[in-house]
């Protein structure tokens, strides 16, 4: 009997349809999303009848939907990293397979970190829309070859961005409640947060969870000029305290991808000196190539199937 | 008998006087430049009597002005790499040393290069001044993950910027007449300079020299959306035939950081999607410290001094 295997992302294959044809190549049944658009909880029990195999993008993969394949889905392979959209508990108590792919993201989010930190550091913006009014306007700004770095937060991205700022010569502070020290094998140097705030030129966050972790008393503590780079999560800065220390002048420069409510149009736009991108961190062509692979590939192997290289 | 050390730049050790501590404490008399500005020939002649090295910037140590130092001067350390105004074959005849440093720099170049490269792929500019307009300009772009870029020259800067895209994970293509294929180390691909600008999807110019490289012919040859960054020369790129193909739309992104004559306040500013600096690539804090220790550690190399650490 030929599996078959349902897709969820509208815009799967659209950029390159290499993943499509593995599943293919692999004797597999394609059943491709028929909306073209994130499919409902009704749409998804529908889409999801007869399949044994889902690669799937954000549609509701709760119990009820779960439970209605009747024990013939076997396992589901998300594109991306966030599974909150899977009842985890509904799929293990059915025997359903769940992955996801975290890495291309991880790799996306922190040249992205990159490329911003030294956006900011240099000044690239500010500069450029003076030389485009017919200014010259030549300044010594900070490098990162020997600036200290604080990343709080060294889970797949952290520890990403660190090793891109160790090629770059930079000193990488790491404050990680959750880090083993043995873990630290690079010249990075395990700081409280407390401690790294007071003495990093950049900071970058890259923890998870919601809990706020620079209030009006950690600005307090950072350093007059200080850039600071938020990708993980909105919530993990009070936005009233960030206002704040940009109306008294404290921080250099600012960068947020990521917002406390999205689409974000907040008291930040406010600012020329916070660069702003709409939580594009993963939003290249390379990383929804890599997911999608990923993602087959993990489908694959959760199906027992020998994967066809294609 | 104290050896006298003559210093040409003004702003040595403006940022940190660690390389003044150095001089003085491998035992030397230090002079520093006595005007706050660039010496002119005179100035730079009276400046140097009775010293045995100079820490050069950019004054003119033609003939006349080393000759007038009666053969005492020793040696000069430029901070910085070029040596463009100092008369090299006089030097040599008066059996004066001179060094330069080319690694601050290039390092400080390629990390600009790195940062206008993500800046210009992933399109921060554009989508920064959209969001700071109130909208949520979400797309996908290029990352450089596996994405195509043509080095133009593969010199210190250019090798430099090839390591670190490596660690990104991007196809690094070089176009070098002078290169050994041997040197070829680390899965880069050399190609000709028509191959590369056809294959590229970023093409970084790090060519020395003031030959056109790209005329109108190779902008007809370069892929639709190409990005294409000039932290090395104006002069290797026809400034009509950029100006014909950016008004065309052919190109993705430009960034320029050296011009054809500077301030540069030329066509390009009329072009939102090219990025301008003001020939800043080396002006990093970083790069400034550390080339004026590398200039007087070599300049402590070529009197014969064994250095102090400080």
């Amino acid at each position: 009997m030929t599996l078959r295997i349902a897709i969820g992302p509208s815009t799967f294959g659209a950029e390159d349809d290499t993943p499509r044809r593995m599943l293919e190549q692999a004797g597999l049944e394609v059943v491709p999303n028929p909306h073209g658009r994130r499919l409902t909880e009704h749409e998804i029990i529908h889409h999801l009848h007869d399949c044994d195999g889902l690669v799937a993008g954000l549609e509701p993969l709760n119990r009820r939907v779960l439970a209605s394949t009747g024990h013939r889905l076997k396992a589901i392979a998300r594109v991306g990293i966030g599974t909150t959209n899977v009842d985890l508990d509904a799929a293990r108590e059915l025997g359903i397979k769940v992955s996801n792919t975290p890495e291309p993201p991880a790799r996306a989010v922190a040249e992205l970190t990159l490329g911003a930190m030294i956006c900011l550091c240099r000044r690239l913006v500010p500069i450029n829309a003076a030389m485009h009014t017919g200014e010259w306007p030549k300044e010594v700004t900070l490098g990162l070859l020997g600036a200290r770095v604080l990343l709080v937060g060294y889970g797949r991205i952290g520890r990403r961005v660190g090793e891109l700022l160790r090629v770059l010569g930079a000193e990488v502070l790491v404050c990680d409640p959750e880090l083993n020290p043995d873990s630290l094998l690079h010249g990075e140097r395990l700081v409280t947060l407390a401690d790294g705030l007071a003495e990093a030129e950049i900071i970058s966050l890259h923890a998870s969870g919601d809990r706020c972790l620079l209030g009006s008393a950690e600005f307090d503590r950072m350093r007059r000029g200080v850039f600071l780079l938020n990708s993980a999560r909105g919530e993990l800065v009070d936005e009233e305290a960030l206002i704040d220390a940009l109306e008294a002048g404290w921080l250099g420069g600012v960068w947020f991808d990521a917002f406390w409510n999205e689409p974000y149009a907040g008291r930040l736009l406010r600012f020329p000196q916070v660069l702003l991108t709409p939580h594009v961190a993963t939003y290249t062509r390379q990383c929804r190539l890599a997911m999608e692979r990923e993602a087959v590939e993990n489908l694959l192997a959760d199906l027992g199937i020998t994967r066809v290289r294609p």
